[in-house]
């Protein structure tokens, strides 16, 4: 098969999460980045195009051109899917035109700006039977694939209690008035949408807590908190959370844990076993059984399930990171759309990705947390 | 001085916690076991006397008798302090007819069956002006004492968010019907109370929340549960909770999360720094810092705090665990009632120790919990 | 049984030692300390006797004197064994007093000044067949008798590999020449001994090796170092170690790893599994195998072998420290003492203490390393 | 500047070195690769340039035509480097005709089959003034680039003592019969060269010990042993170290220690502070001092060194690994190699590699080692 063509929306210079991206998406050799409107400023977009060694006349100045002059190409030779690195405000637009245009697409989290434009791409892709990715990126790792297996299996037995616990500290202090370009469109709603923490990293706690346990999330009880002051959205969320099988649990996601850098953890115990993963130690994956010894379970070793093994590149102890992860997402992305094109059955269970319909609970997420963290209500159906 | 005298209510054969308080007490060589009513059974009270090496006819066949008979001795000869260690429902009384005869008193957690026997003893003390303890042993770790003083002393700023973890597994499965003593009367709320986990473990939790942060705790949000078939009391809770200055947190306490030993964390961030310590590994202190490095401090080092250092017995990387921490409260306890008994002047502020108020509080954060458990209401005030 | 009666020899005021040494052997209730020659000074062995509780008589003016006296004393009433506690220089003339007038003896590591008088003390106990135990205090962990019990059992299979380190960083300047009593004394050979970092740490890792593998260290090849200028006796140490079934190894100990507390870490690699266990976390045991998770082993758990958990007071995740395993040694001693004395069979196979050969073994140690740190001679026969 | 172009000598179908490699080669944008002779079958290597994406024409029968062949192409197309990846055996030769015709090589290491080959490429590279690089992949990691900042600027003070330990545990039994390819021709000297884990890790043990202590190894005095049976290579390798100022320590290699994954670490201790690195935790470095809380820092806090930020892409708490600290090498050398073509000058300083000069002291390691090995002489000069 030959390599499927990616087009970027957004991630031009400085971008952090562009340049993730991109590196996630040629990683594996199977997608190569053919155009782009890299950047609000045509200029840049376009020099920013050629920095990249992208064909000059494929460097777009916005997306709807990008949409447009695509699809005015030759099959053989225009995008296959679009790539939406964006702030929050700009996934919406550009995922419907392309959408509409028969472009498949690649996300970032959170999906949209609230549920309605969630459901309205949500109604346009199963309309148009387009693949159709959101980066979610941690449920990328082996071990997490490994831990949503473990539960599967049933070595946990029934799933009771759920620990997701997502801490970030750089958020603590007033950065978005200083300058912070990240930081200033985060806290700003008009970019961000209704959820500050709660879009942000919020969504990746709770995908990642239905993702490993299986279960959804059905209501909460949330207190919303913004600690910084003048900051318009949440920096600082605790939730309890009831799944679906009524299993318990609590979703922590914080921006103001001063010195915490990335420290998105979870556990889930069900009634035979438990299990522990933490995404700053991401090839280890703690087994805990009732009275004996744990069993620290590593990426890449041959004991584990095909799923997991398919998800690391290189044998254990030799560190597999973020990018990796990412990485996996747009390669099962490539797998999958890859088959679609060559009319072949992909293999979800094993090369699976997280879909616009996960995309959509994180909007239902933030909407739901944000009525409860302002409601005397207890609890809230998500 | 001479060793104070310590009579003990309960602890008898085959009581872990029994033997955990007497080795407590004993090791820093200022109190003595003079006397106790260690069995319900007053056979085996007085065999389990000799066992241990105390006089005959101070083994006493019940804790009336061990009172009444330790008042007619003669000041010189007589207890000075009742070490109740016997389940939830025996301590109201011993404690009162304790305090009625003039005795100091020691006494396990949680205090009493409800806030009512609670306040009765409180005004019990406040009116004789006894010494009271309650034993919340993690607070008696050097670690706990040098986090609780970085706070003091504004190293972490205005505290903003306390998370306290407290996680077992041992109750995971039905164990109380299959003779499990312990478990059996901690799952009986005629013994144990209104509460299970949060009686048994959760106070622990809500005394070093309270303990570090310094704040009290004044609102609950609570989801109770019970997930073994047919248990009585509550096994698993999660609880959002407010301090009093506007902090926010999360306070959970399992005793269903399989494979979890004695997993007591708590990490407390405020505006200025964060800190993080694990009752499992208790002699290291995370400090945290905004994009710095982390410092690991550790039990022992010349550069803690005073207080810190007056409950370390060895150098740095001598493991202490805990039975020193117990002993801990035992020696504060004993230095505090010393200095009472000579007349002078104890250092509470160096050498302190939980008291009949934080006993107290306990209760309230029992009734209130459960209240808030079967309420719809979001928020119970404690 | 009665309690047993300890005579102590050192551990004076300011004593760390000597303090430890007391807590441990009266934390399990089976020993009572009944006299002491604290002090080289009479004076403050008296004064330090009446502070710890001891019966004025009984605390000497010197060793001379206590088992002279104590020797006078009807049997019923005389100590049972002595305690030494001194530096180095003043173990051998105690211990071969004390053995001659029949006391059984319990004495700190390293055994003496050297291999003569290790000799001659191993002698005199054959002779005597009184009961001789050297406090290596790392083998009464718990997870130490658990990873000897694994080696034995046949889990590792052919012992390969040892890799033992003890690294501490006090000694890492010349404290020496600033007051600090222990540090001049280490340092100096006229107290010491031939060995100082080797005396002092590389025993206790030798004797570990020894112990967990169940074999010889049979060559040594050291380099030998002193880093701190004008210090006369080895603050560092590499040695490639060889042992009797053909397993290689390192063993290294330093006082000059500047920042460490008390690392002493053990690696054993068999043919079939290899297992790691740290003194600074000895609750935990790591097990390994060949591409399989790795097993957290946790003292206290029900499946752990007999050993181990005869060595554990409390349930897993309740640290136990450097105090417990101390008087493991102590309450090990005590029980072959007690049965030695009833007449009966100890349980020395569930419950065993370093006797005297382990400590001739670190004599041989001590000057086989030397000799081979002066040498060219590549191996050294210990 | 526009992107380097590359041609692989080695790593076709199967070869996960060679995937590695061209992962990390083209991650940051900078190499593309142009041709290759993938494998010593000319169909295979044709079949996998053709799944590559490699030209027809380029994917060559075997290296000789590759080198001839390009140097007969265009300066504005022909390959600009040689990526060597094959087993040691076959380093030399494409090395070294590479080198004759103009061409710049980066390979993987041991360098040679032995240091006469090694000096006759250094030779040639001081003679051709060509740029040739060596993966040592782990001094591309940016936690090391920090410790050996640490070293360089006298926060540790004088090194004194450097103890490093490269322990895996994939050749603890005779796998090599079985079929395991990367195994077979690791344990054949006609392929390997003299050193077995010497060669394969004991070399990135040594090279990463000189890199960040700054220091030359000076002296070995090594232990060599082959556990496994009929294995002809060392599979295990302890080695007593000396460094040119009189700094102590150890070297330790070995592929028997069952269990261990990867696990190289190194400590570092000077006369003021120590550290401490783990590959399997490659973004935390441990710095240690005196009698205070040990430092943890972390790759990417904006604290680090300059030279140790320009090695990370993300944020901290976001793991990179292995392919990008691989990567980092590939980037330096394009760096370099990208001024040297246009005639500026590069900041080899903060964007080094490890050069021909690491690959050659890595041969003399080798050699010295196994001489040491097999001699009574107990110190060998390197």
């Amino acid at each position: 098969m030959r390599k499927l063509r990616m087009g970027m929306v957004g991630g031009g210079p400085g971008s952090l999460i562009g340049d993730t991206h991109r590196k996630a998406a040629e990683l594996d050799g199977m997608i190569e980045l053919v155009c782009g409107a890299f950047s609000s400023d045509p200029d840049k977009s376009k020099m920013f195009g050629a920095e990249l060694g992208i064909d000059d006349k494929r460097a777009y100045e916005n997306y709807n051109k990008m949409i447009e002059k695509e699809f005015s190409l030759p099959l053989e030779e225009r995008m296959d899917f679009l790539s939406i690195v964006t702030p929050n405000y700009l996934h919406f637009e550009p995922a419907k035109i392309g959408l509409e245009h028969g472009f498949h697409v690649i996300c970032d989290k959170p999906l949209t700006m609230d549920s309605d434009q969630a459901n309205e791409l949500m109604d346009l892709v199963e309309k148009t039977g387009l693949q159709f990715a959101i980066t979610y990126t941690y449920t990328g790792y082996p071990m997490v694939k490994e831990a949503r297996e473990l539960v599967k299996t049933g070595v946990l037995g029934a799933v009771r209690k759920v620990i997701v616990d997502y801490s970030q500290g750089w958020l603590y202090s007033n950065i978005e008035n200083s300058g912070h370009k990240q930081a200033s469109w985060r806290v700003d709603p008009a970019k961000s949408g209704k959820g500050g923490s709660l879009g942000d990293i919020g969504t990746h706690a709770f995908n990642l807590a239905e993702y490993i346990s299986g279960l959804q999330i059905t209501e909460v009880c949330a207190e919303v908190s913004s600690f910084v002051e003048n900051r318009q959205l949440d920096d600082d969320c605790n939730i309890l959370i009831r799944l679906e099988n009524g299993a318990k649990g609590i979703l922590s996601a914080s921006q103001i844990c001063v010195g915490e850098e990335n420290a998105l953890t979870i556990r889930v115990y069900g009634d035979k076993a438990g299990l522990e993963w933490r995404q700053m130690e991401p090839d280890s994956l703690i087994l805990k059984f009732p009275d004996q010894a744990n069993k620290v379970l590593r990426a890449g070793q041959e004991n584990l399930s095909e799923i997991s093994l398919n998800h690391s590149r290189l044998p254990p102890g030799h560190p597999e990171g973020v990018i990796e992860a990412f990485a996996n997402i747009y390669r099962n992305y490539a797998l999958s759309l890859a088959a679609k094109i060559e009319g072949k059955s992909s293999h979800f269970d094993l090369f699976d990705f997280p879909t616009i319909n996960d995309g959509l609970r994180g909007m239902f997420f933030i909407e739901k947390s944000v009525e409860s963290g302002g409601s005397n209500q207890k609890w809230i159906r998500v």
